[in-house]
């Protein structure tokens, strides 16, 4: 089990301690372009150990998480004589704990790494729970390990300057973890917004890994319970990638809240999901997160995106993890074209 | 742990039973260019599951164990439609089960896979334990995971048409194993040469990899006693590396026999590892192994091979897995480069 260490406003002094009990023979930061500049600083400023680290910096954005990136990083890390002992640490969002986790965890076998998120979707979802991975032939996270950080570091110092949207991308996946912990948590969610400028988000983000930490823990390769975490993902990454074909991209964390969406229908419609806790999660969506305009016309290419999901025991059968109700998963629900379709149809009934 | 299964001559029924039981999605056969003309008939032949397999051959040589080369099979995989619970049958020796070991577990973060060790060297060593990856940046194994396959399928059926010369480079790592069993298992080990046409080859092999197995289960990882697995392998992949780069290349097996020997003379040296074995060691390997010229003129060079191993901590610091005596490992034994010469001296003398 990876340990989780929460901070308002000193991750380098909590990497000081990660380093100091860890010993590394040698220190690498990985930082995308951007983190390199807005949020290294943070860190190499209050952070003593990592003085002596060697810097590598990788493109940013998703399209970059790429077999191309990895090999370069791996690359680096052979020219600068890592072992081992090593210990890598990750410094930006989920494409940078997704790659670098990947790198570290298949360089000689298994190098040690410690997350450090500096968004808030990357701290409630790709910074912990150990999935890494690249994209690949067109497809997300298609080459990967499971494999957890050694330590990872949540913090909201890196958060004073996000975008709002960002904070709304990461709070998607909170909404998930509350539809997936019960009805009093959901309740809770659909009734704040993310504030940096407020305190409490570092308590509201606790809570919200810790419900993900105790999925994992249950099934940490996904065989099983862990599956629940999926849910809103399937509708979720065939919206992301329906939305970058057509050339206007939403954020993962926007895909998946209008995910979540379809997929409390589908929920409602096969297992009598409460329409209350639907229609209240629709309302709150409409209100936060900007709509994708879907047709009746682009439902076969959804289905085709569908079809390709890793979760897909075969191509044919449409897997998805849904909810009886809020803390109450079902797993493995395999939904035909049809019942898909009607779920749209109903989905953007909600969403105007 | 996986299961291993052993059988002399029909693996074919062996893998209808594993694909009974597991049932996966899809099949796929992973062979290289030698294995797919003498081996997969005889697995075709026997079998009935594996008729419907998706087959994939790869280059031969452990020099084709490439990142192009995993590349190549992640996108056969994704085209044929691969899924999480689809299942890779690896049939070659050990280049194809690092390889194709390493392509199924990052394979949409870990696909099942099954090996069929088709040369002694890869049933006794390479199939067993999890140790999956490709070479890197010229470095042997730099990039890769440890995963264990389901199964793995030891049979000598394939073994008939095997050289001699192939044939002894598996029973150096079954000298290994013996030498890490204890004095008893070292003596019969010495007493033998391997003979896939007297019976009792698979029972030799089933008491190897049972060594084997132990150390593994112990330390699935390589955190601490599975590095007594190493015995012979830090001079060993010198020796490797060397003769490569003076196109004299000797086989691993070789090479290890002869790392041995080198490392028996460092364990006496250090340990007072008992001189009669090194002695009985070094004539056995002496008279069926063929030498490798080495003049103190390339001991800078071995020394800078031996620097870069994986098992160190730092490239200052070259660590060996030796012996106090036969069953009595001593992990993590850090040689100054003096001794190195000493023992190189030392080696020669007991080769000529």
């Amino acid at each position: 089990m990876e340990r989780i260490l929460y901070t308002a406003d000193a991750p380098g002094v909590l990497l000081d301690v990660i380093i100091a009990e860890a010993s590394p023979a040698s220190l690498f930061i990985l930082a995308d372009e951007n983190t390199a500049v807005h949020c290294m600083p943070v860190l190499l400023g209050s952070s003593e150990s990592a003085a002596g680290a060697t810097l590598l910096v990788t493109p940013a954005g998703d399209g970059r998480k790429t077999l191309d990136a990895a090999e370069s990083l791996w690359h680096r890390l052979v020219d600068a004589g890592a072992t081992r002992s090593s210990m890598l640490v990750n410094l930006g969002g989920g494409m940078v704990s997704d790659l670098g986790g990947f790198v570290a965890s298949t360089f000689k076998r298994g190098m040690r790494y410690v997350n450090v998120p500096t968004t808030l979707l990357g701290a409630v979802d790709a910074a912990v729970g150990g999935k890494t991975g690249i994209n690949f032939a067109g497809l997300k996270n298609e080459v990967g390990v499971f494999a957890r950080p050694e330590s990872t570091i949540v913090s909201t110092c890196f958060f004073a300057t996000l975008p709002q949207q960002e904070l709304l991308s990461g709070y998607a996946e909170m909404l998930k973890h509350a539809l997936l912990s019960g009805t009093d948590a959901t309740a809770r969610a659909l009734s704040e917004v993310p504030d940096v400028h407020v305190g409490g988000l570092l308590d509201m983000m606790r809570e919200s890994i810790s419900c993900k930490e105790l999925i994992v823990a249950s099934d940490p390769t996904e065989k099983g319970p862990r599956k629940a975490l999926n849910l809103g993902h399937t509708f979720g990454h065939a919206f992301e990638e329906f939305a970058s074909e057509r050339r206007r991209p939403v954020s993962h964390g926007h895909a998946v809240a209008m995910g979540i969406v379809a997929e409390l229908v589908l929920s409602r419609m096969i297992y009598g999901f409460p329409s209350s806790t639907l229609y209240a999660v629709a309302a709150f969506v409409r209100e936060n997160y900007a709509g994708l305009d879907v047709s009746c016309d682009d439902y076969p290419r959804l289905l085709g995106l569908m079809a390709h999901d890793k979760k897909n025991a075969s191509p044919d059968a449409i897997s998805f993890s849904l909810l009886h109700a809020p803390g109450s998963p079902a797993v493995d629900s395999i939904v035909n074209a049809t019942d898909i379709r009607a779920a749209l149809d109903i989905y953007r009934d909600l969403m105007q």
